[in-house]
């Protein structure tokens, strides 16, 4: 089948992470979406870059000479701005073209011109990457809660300033020195005006408000105030009183009308938005039916909102493909995909361990135990010693690293063996949760 | 437009909450999808039940005869388990129905033959609804992270059980105990075995890890191991580490095959899934280019599991209605639909405020500031006087009860005013993030 076949609009951040993803997982993009994605246009300033990082796409100087081409299914806009970018989504549009954007400023500002053009000429503008970066919020907000009243939300949706603040409440610096150490590690522009003072938040909370709403969007009501006047003392009193302080996005439909601000927020610490932590991001939504539900992951960085541009790309790609048909496939992958992977029996997976071992409290009894451990490869990351039964019977708990199954249950038999041990040993298995072997 | 005619096998909870759905949120859900839905059959054993809660609709008694019917476009099938609704899902889709099922055991045992039948007929099987209730996660795995090789998945997916290890943690019971009360409250089942020993956790991780990993479900290579044998003492020792147990859901993709399991598993207390509590669901995804992404809600109950299902309806409809045009209306809600609301000035948002006043440490300031917030009706939640600066400056941090923001501005003023008050007072926004007014 012939491939979809995307130009796209500046290869910045966002546009070098899209070319990346659509070369790496080139293969599993194909798998779900039964056809290949194809960069076939760029625009770029830089010819050079344009040509290196895109090697097999036509170089087009002039972006309305891009959004105008024949061999372009899909406009992937990621100029970013309302200049130029404006004009050429529009003029996308006018060419019938479908679009996909990262462009939370477009959509919040000119969303009220853009839409309807785009409804007049049956296209799809697809933007899950201008919202909270590769969480999937839009999708749930337009698709996944479509059967509730939504009532409201409430978003972490600057990374930069939940850094800060994050940074802020651990260390107790001050707003200035915080600035600065985010703008050394990257996550703060040079002028960050437009993250810490919550224009960037309020872009984002103003396209979820119309979606929640069916409003059109209305970035000018938005009310906006950021983190830069907050001190670290007000950050130490709120957790004195049990609550810490976020930057917060929120929308709520009330009886007089509708509320859309951007502020710095208290909320109480036992809440899952309290304990978002460093750049990332997530969103509550409250609605009728569901209740609460939240969103968690990156909000900026390439390779996450690149994550989401694809998928837009892939949605479009599938309704192109699909007719009135099947539009997704049942699998997440095409049936011709869909392929047997031998499955791990338990002995082979990886895990780490906890373990108590009841034993006779003499001595030597930790040394034969840690021993028996070491002689299957399995290293101890902690130990400790609780109360002891009956006053003969101590209680050990141990915390494994990493290690086989097998070589635990190994271990674990051979420690059951010891004439010391009186009772069968407890194990349960641990979850770092950290990084990619999550 | 013509609506979207549905047939709804089996008025249960779930069936019972999805007509609800339907009928609260009719407008809204016209609003979203272009056309109505009617339920145009039902099949339940009991027919007055029936007549009752779908009078709209034709009583029909024999699922086969539903499921053949010219007036029925999308066949809902909510009986559960893998007797007649297997029978009466394959006839559907022989009849060339698109299908919505919430039924996580009928898809883990019985997949690899629906789902290759729905291919060849072209038709639809939707199935957020059996994974995690109203948390929209199949339509992350299948459309939102399609960009992404995904490398693991881990679930909290059985509220029952997570309600069970929350109480064992928080009040230090012991199993039996605190089954009793599940039962008690209607959180667990009179026999609670396919909720705690894993089963129905195992279901549900055997679908995402096909979704993620483009594989048939296989669920006979799960291994299973619940709650009923966790001792108290272990959960204690575990938190005394760091730790909290949760029963998890696990999949991940390794070099060597597929990791697919259900067990109790030890999580660092710093890590979302940790504090996941009572019968909320969660469910952590971690992916090559967007990271860790996390979804949190109800994973089960009545409505929420119907605004799962709805949203499966509303999905195939805007598929029928669209063809190869823009299948979701870029606002969430139809063009025509889309209509400005009032916006609220901040001066009537409703919200909480924290208040910091610096003021001389003289007798009765904190009176005089208690009277002006009560003059405009603003109550006190909490009121602390933190440190006294340069000997003569108190600091007075105050809480507010809920309030309309002119009033606290209002008072704000006065207190300004008053001769005691030397600096600026420092004003922060307070949201609860509790329930409905979240």
């Amino acid at each position: 089948m012939k491939p979809v076949n995307i130009g796209i609009l500046g290869l910045g951040t966002v546009g070098s992470g899209t070319a990346r993803v659509l070369q790496d997982n080139a293969q599993e993009i194909s798998r779900r979406l039964g056809r290949d994605i194809h960069i076939a246009a760029v625009c770029h300033r830089s010819e050079e870059k344009a040509r290196q990082i895109c090697p097999d796409a036509v170089f087009v100087q002039d972006p309305f000479a891009l959004v105008a081409r024949d061999d372009v299914d899909v406009v992937v806009e990621l100029f970013g701005g309302t200049g130029v970018a404006k004009e050429a989504v529009i003029k996308a549009i006018e060419h019938g073209k479908h679009v996909v954007t990262a462009n939370k400023k477009l959509l919040a500002e000119y969303g009220n011109e853009i839409f309807p053009l785009a409804e007049q000429k049956n296209v799809m503008v697809q933007f899950e990457a201008a919202v909270a970066g590769g969480i999937p919020i839009i999708k749930a907000l337009r698709e996944g809660l479509a059967a509730n009243n939504i009532r409201s939300i409430a978003g972490i949706i600057n990374g930069t300033s939940n850094f800060i603040l994050t940074e802020m409440r651990e260390k107790g610096s001050n707003f200035a020195d915080v600035l600065q150490k985010a703008q050394e590690l990257g996550y703060a522009e040079a002028d960050p005006t437009f993250d810490i003072e919550g224009h960037d938040a309020g872009h984002k909370i103003t396209i979820m408000s119309a979606l929640a709403f069916g409003t059109p969007v209305s970035f000018e009501s938005c009310y906006l105030e950021g983190i830069s006047k907050l001190e670290s003392r007000d950050i130490k009193y709120a957790e004195e009183l049990g609550y810490r302080v976020k930057l917060l996005g929120i929308t709520r439909k009330t009886d007089k009308g509708i509320e859309l601000r951007v502020h710095p927020t208290l909320i109480p610490e036992c809440r899952l938005l309290a304990n978002v932590n460093g750049v990332m991001n997530a969103v509550r939504v409250d609605a009728d039916m569901v209740g609460e539900t939240l969103y968690y992951g990156a909000g900026a960085g390439a390779l996450p909102t690149a994550s989401a541009v694809v998928a837009d790309i892939i949605d479009i790609g599938r309704l192109i493909t699909a007719g009135t048909g099947n539009r997704v496939p049942h699998l997440a992958f095409q049936p011709s995909q869909v392929k047997a992977q031998p499955m791990l029996p338990m002995d082979d997976i990886t895990s780490s361990y906890y373990l108590r071992v009841q034993a006779q409290d003499e001595p030597g009894v930790l040394g034969r135990i840690a021993n028996l451990l070491a002689q299957e490869g399995v290293s101890i990351e902690a130990l400790i010693q609780k109360g002891v039964i009956d006053g003969t019977l101590a209680e050990i708990v141990i915390l494994t690293h990493s290690t086989i199954e097998k070589n635990v249950k190994t271990a674990m038999n051979a420690i059951q063996a010891l004439k010391e041990v009186k009772s069968p040993i407890v194990m349960i298995r641990m979850e770092s949760l950290n990084g990619q072997n999550g």
